[in-house]
């Protein structure tokens, strides 16, 4: 197990030498405007991403042989330069696939994946429809689609954007799903529920997270709103005597879950359930942005009474953490 | 009590006669093309609104002395018009206050306003936070505010278009707040709540209501943001010691409700429980628009594969009611 | 065969009787003004559309039996109301399916379509890339899709509106983009003109031609990009060793042909051959759009001076016949 | 009184020491790229901004006990960085309240503040209105209001950001509309100018001014329309007898001042004062903003015939000095 | 003389016979619902336009050797059909060109030609910049620019459409630029004069008056501003040594002054006079198009309260007459 | 003849001192974070610019007389800072104008200017309509116009942003329309030739090209378009009985080639020829926009899958070299 994460440097001391594991996000040779060559480095764990410099190139102790997606041990020390840590490199060496743990080294879930799993299929056994109940039960049991579905980010970037990030999402979706449809008898439990699960489900592709997040070609030419339903197709049409008119619901859903066409869905939202979908997934998104804002506020030592930065997700807003001020209030209060 | 409601018309024999009592909401001389000169009036009720023309202006049994906003007894009979349904009157006198049933004559919330009433007072009730539940006691309070919110329409057309449709539509916001609220730890529930119940409260000025639906010329040039911000700051100056933060919040929750600048909002949400109370507040009128959609496409005579007229309020969507639909399919099927 | 067709009526004289076969496209019982009950029909053949009314609803000449899509046989005579042509009908009967041709009824090509067919056939014969034509041979092949392609629109209205319009269409942007394409040594000219011919193929099941042309429900909640692709992927998916990257391509031209988010594509063109086609597709659309408004303001009796309406697929504005109306300048000239 | 200002800087030597007294806009520790650390400041007075370096952190006579929003005095020299001007600091000492003039120290009008306060006075001395009179008057015998408004700027950046800037924008804009309004009968000119007067009041609260120039916490969530909207109902509802209806105008026009909802204005101008206004306010704001643009242009050393850097408040657009362009034509001629 | 304007009509009693002289603007054959035919004339005159019906098409009175854009002399009656007057034609005859005063037939302004012209030839004579001078002058002087100039309409709907309007439109702007101007000293006044004489003389060939409003040919092709540079380009080259830096500066400024690429201008205005002539022409435009709803909200009956309805130069609007409002309250007090 | 172009340095040897002749774009003096003073120059030639400084500033063997626009012979060498290319310069002398060719330091056309200019002429030769033929040819015979023609850039960046770049984008387009136009029989192909031809032709007074390609002070304010139709109407009203029709057809499509309004065409194409020259140049621009970033991808070391970096004129899109990736895959089989 790592003993430092890149979280925890900032509380390191500045220039005290430690040893670490890192995955090598991106390697590149550089010059500073003195000439000076150095090999500039992204390291990574699941805590963050810092910048490392390698001045020694010549350096036995440093070696060569690594690229980009390698683990590498390395010994260095951390200090700012315009107020970023940067790390510097004294020795480094690449790992073997045996001497590290992955999980280390990617941003992950603080949920444990199995539990997300086992409240997932339970939803699904709750179902009252029976051939959306064998519909994603059908899907869930693809062993591929399994794997890839406990593992993979929600995103790039932006809100859950970390391994199991979709199940996650999807979990969360589900329970708040749960709550609010039931308000509006007009909708149709099981589809919205199976809109939850499936909508997204195009991401395994779309996406790779063996080194860093990435969208693959195939996800950038096609997306995964079209990868997405053309596997919940092939499901579909493998299932016998699955209602047409449910077929054509359910690839609806996935298809405009987006909610607008300049966000990539190639329909609007046309069913009652469609809408909902896309209202619950919309709002839980911006929900746990915020909650990740405001993270990121306290970490930069923001005060009770600043602002968040520009949301890029929230149309540039600033956010103020309306509990954290008027807490700060009441306590002043004698 | 009313006999023939304007909704039943649809059912009755075309060119029978009948009598009924309708609000007079338009009054206005004509003359066909041939230059016959004739009576066309806006006649209404709780169920819809409909137009009447009276051909024989001289006739002794026609009242001449009514205006817009006065109540008469009519009788005719109906028949369509390029398949819209019109009324021919033959016999028309203006009735006394006493002799009707205002809640006959204008669309009135399908829920008993006691009820909700109640509904609203126990929510408060259970407030934990005691400056948010004075300041909203105080403003439910207030006899002139109690009686207007207890009959307010919410809007003058589109969604909750009726009679204590402000009620209804807070009432069922405050349900779905006390589901979604607490899947989100961040945000300070009581909070939520007040913006539910004083976002629109402006509207009790925006609107008139007594014969038909209005804007007032107040509500016009300030609009319902503006009013409700000021009859809430001056209801929280009045109450002693009130955290002038929680002021500044619950301010800023009233005038960002509309969640766009473009929909009329001066400020944007910038508070988690702002944000919160626009989605909520969003979701409601939309599925609620919905189900009124549904309702006229099936008045219209429309069947389980027919999508709506297009919506305005949902970008001009047609929308498609599925469980109907699939429910047709179900039924085909052996 | 038909004698009178509908564009032939403004040549006829006014209240003179005729008799003639046309499609219902649309059967309703209204009332006059003055209370007069009368039957509203609308009637269409392959050369336009016209309103009809039958005024003696309980003439034993008038047939009752018959609904919107069946196909009769008129008695009647045309006069213009406000400047718009309407037949008066004094008699009418169901034909039976043997008593009409379907191909004098909707409006088609004016090209043979088996001289078209020919011509793509031809196309695809020419391919040099042996996967490409293999994928588009098994397209054309099954007949399903063949029957359907020689006999679709290509649209609900706009260009190419008529029985075989998306034949034509895909012909005339073959011929377009033979010539364009070697203009520009980059583009895979087999790529091209594969996502010409396959661009629109989900239009088989998007639309329904058999009576009027009307958007079919799963072409409404799906549409016709999203059935063109999985009906592509699917027989990619038979073909065995089609190489993976140049699948992802083809459906790639398929998802991206509309060439922006806004007009339903779920990615914009990111390679040289869909960014080509969505350059064809777009100018060959208006072209052939600008060719149908000057016919329609020479029917409208327009001179050569004279703009067309506002069209509406070229952003309102309005066009000049600048052939015409620079040809009558050099006719003035002495 | 302070011998170097910070726009004196430009003309002074580089590298020569020199004394002066400066407010501190921000203060930060730095490192640089080969890890020796700093002090970065941000050092303003009434002439501009400016970043200086503190490298010998240890050094006894650079004082420690400082912080944003203190007043210092500084010896030091400056010398161009990447064309950009900086200071090097050799001492520095935390001044008292009384070592300084804080008029100094901010950038304020060039106009006397008293000369403005009088011809605000003396217009609203020649209102025919005698309720607008007292409103007006009213508020401005406020003496906290009058103390702000002598002070305030009017934005935190952009046109008129400087101690004063409020006070002289409206004293322009008054002298503008005497001209203006005559022009046009249908205004109500001491509605017009009531509205100039009082339309960006809410500024006292929305802004800070003590150090640099912000945005308050209220100003933020709640805006300076909101603010001044309150402030000035309050004040009328104090009045006896004020018109209900004049209310309801002054009301509007303080709303509706920035003429559009994306702008922030919660009503669009809905009467001839309040377009008015709009105009005026807009006009003024964007000649203002242009003149400083040209006087920073002339700063950067542009010759007659360059044009501006982008103006963000003129949609990006660079601007050209016509006067001395044309000028500088006039002078090559014999 | 006419005797009897249009807009005099609804003043006189309904079905009395008179005798007046109109312009056709427009003349169409129709056919009732009921098959009867008629004639369709739509005639104007300087006071407004009206629907016009001939029933007896042989009757000897009713000539009918007229066409669109000839004069007539009717007798006939008026009466209301769905609330909008309507002219009955009994007798109609063709006019000569002698037998009427064409002023009496198209809307004109109020003002006298000869004065208004007075005034900007005063204005051009108190010019300082003699080559501003001798261009507008020249301009001026051209007999066929004058003529037109002195006639013309200065749009073909909306704002000043009426014969005079363009010649109103710039005295308006130059009294309007001559209080403006001088309140900016950066501003060259003759500059923006001659910007404010010469920004629109491109109308004269844009526009056609003879028989209604409408866009010439080569107007609706290029459009006047084009047309309108050009015109002043050829005037400038013409004239000898005159400052090429000031004919681009003026060229510059009738290109420009729409303010907008999207309303037609290629450049946006780049310098203070252009950026000044939008403000007031978009100012005196909107308050002209305010001043003219007023008057038809009056003319529609609507009362003190009662908004304009929508209008399409302020955004969809409805606007109030403030003045009227607030006077009927001030009426309304003991 | 130049010995190393900028283009070359990338293979060259860090640090290996050369000699060559460069454009002097642009001189400034600096001082680097440790007040280091230096002179920083951008150098350009045909190739591409490079960032090159001057550290010994007093040596002798670096001249001081030079400024922005000469030419100058520098010995230095290069190295890479933060991965960009930078020279450091140790002599510097300025050339003088017998020393070098100015063609070697402007990218320029790859294509022969004089088979250029002969197509173009042939192309004319090949008219059948006399009187475009004249128009053209007269414009071609100007001298003025044909020197400029045959060296202008099409652009200051982006597409054909090279010497003789005008030129090559038009027989480029002439080939294209060619190809293109005989698929439309509505069109007058003589006419979109023509158009063509001149649609551009006021960028050779827009642009300035003979130190690098600049924007000039008339381009700025009245643009290509403007200027252009002006040139082109002075031709035209110097050739006798040119028909009036033809003029205004000519200018229109000048006016309106840009297609939008937004885009600073003051009109949309309205004639069939106007709207396919406005198809044809965005199609060309677009495809040769997509060539020069492939080039540019490929020397930034792209591989086959990776896509290029977000294109400006592309809407910011990322674009793949379908063809390159293809070929990989094929490659990588057996």
């Amino acid at each position: 197990m790592k003993e430092i994460y890149i979280a925890d440097l900032v509380r390191l001391d500045e220039n005290k030498p430690f040893d670490s594991i890192y995955l090598v996000l991106s390697k590149q040779q550089r010059t500073t405007r003195t000439a000076k060559p150095y090999l500039s480095l992204i390291l990574g764990d699941n805590s963050g991403q810092i910048e490392a410099r390698v001045w020694e190139l010549f350096d036995p102790r440093i070696a060569t042989d690594f690229v980009k997606g390698d683990v590498v041990k390395v010994r260095g020390s951390a200090s700012k330069f315009e107020g970023v840590l940067q790390l510097k490199i004294d020795q480094l060496k690449k790992l073997a696939a045996t001497e590290f743990d992955r999980s280390d080294l990617l941003p992950a879930t603080t949920y444990d994946i199995g539990t997300l799993w086992q409240q997932l299929e339970e939803t699904v056994a709750g179902f009252t429809d029976p051939d959306l109940q064998r519909l994603v039960t059908t899907v869930l049991a693809d062993p591929a689609i399994r794997e890839a579905f406990r593992e993979a980010p929600a995103a790039k970037q932006l809100h859950h954007a970390f391994l199991g990030g979709l199940l996650e999402h999807v979990v969360s979706l589900l329970g708040l799903a749960q709550k609010v449809v039931p308000h509006y008898p007009m909708l149709m439990q099981d589809l919205v529920l199976t809109g939850v699960i499936l909508h997204d489900i195009g991401k395994i592709h779309e996406l790779a997270w063996s080194t860093g997040f990435e969208y693959t070609l195939e996800g950038t030419l096609l997306g995964h709103i079209q990868i997405g339903a053309s596997m919940i197709e092939k499901t579909i049409d493998s299932l016998p005597e699955f209602p047409p008119r449910l077929k054509t619901l359910v690839l609806h859903m996935i298809l405009s879950h987006h909610g607008k066409l300049e966000f990539g869905s190639p329909k609007l939202p046309m069913i009652p359930e469609a809408l909902m979908l896309n209202f619950l997934d919309d709002m839980d998104a911006k929900m746990q942005t915020l909650a990740s804002e405001f993270q990121k506020a306290a970490r930069q030592g923001k005060g009770p009474g600043e602002f968040t930065d520009r949301v890029w997700a929230l149309d540039q807003r600033t956010m103020l953490n309306s509990r954290a001020w008027l807490g700060e209030e009441a306590n002043k209060q004698p």
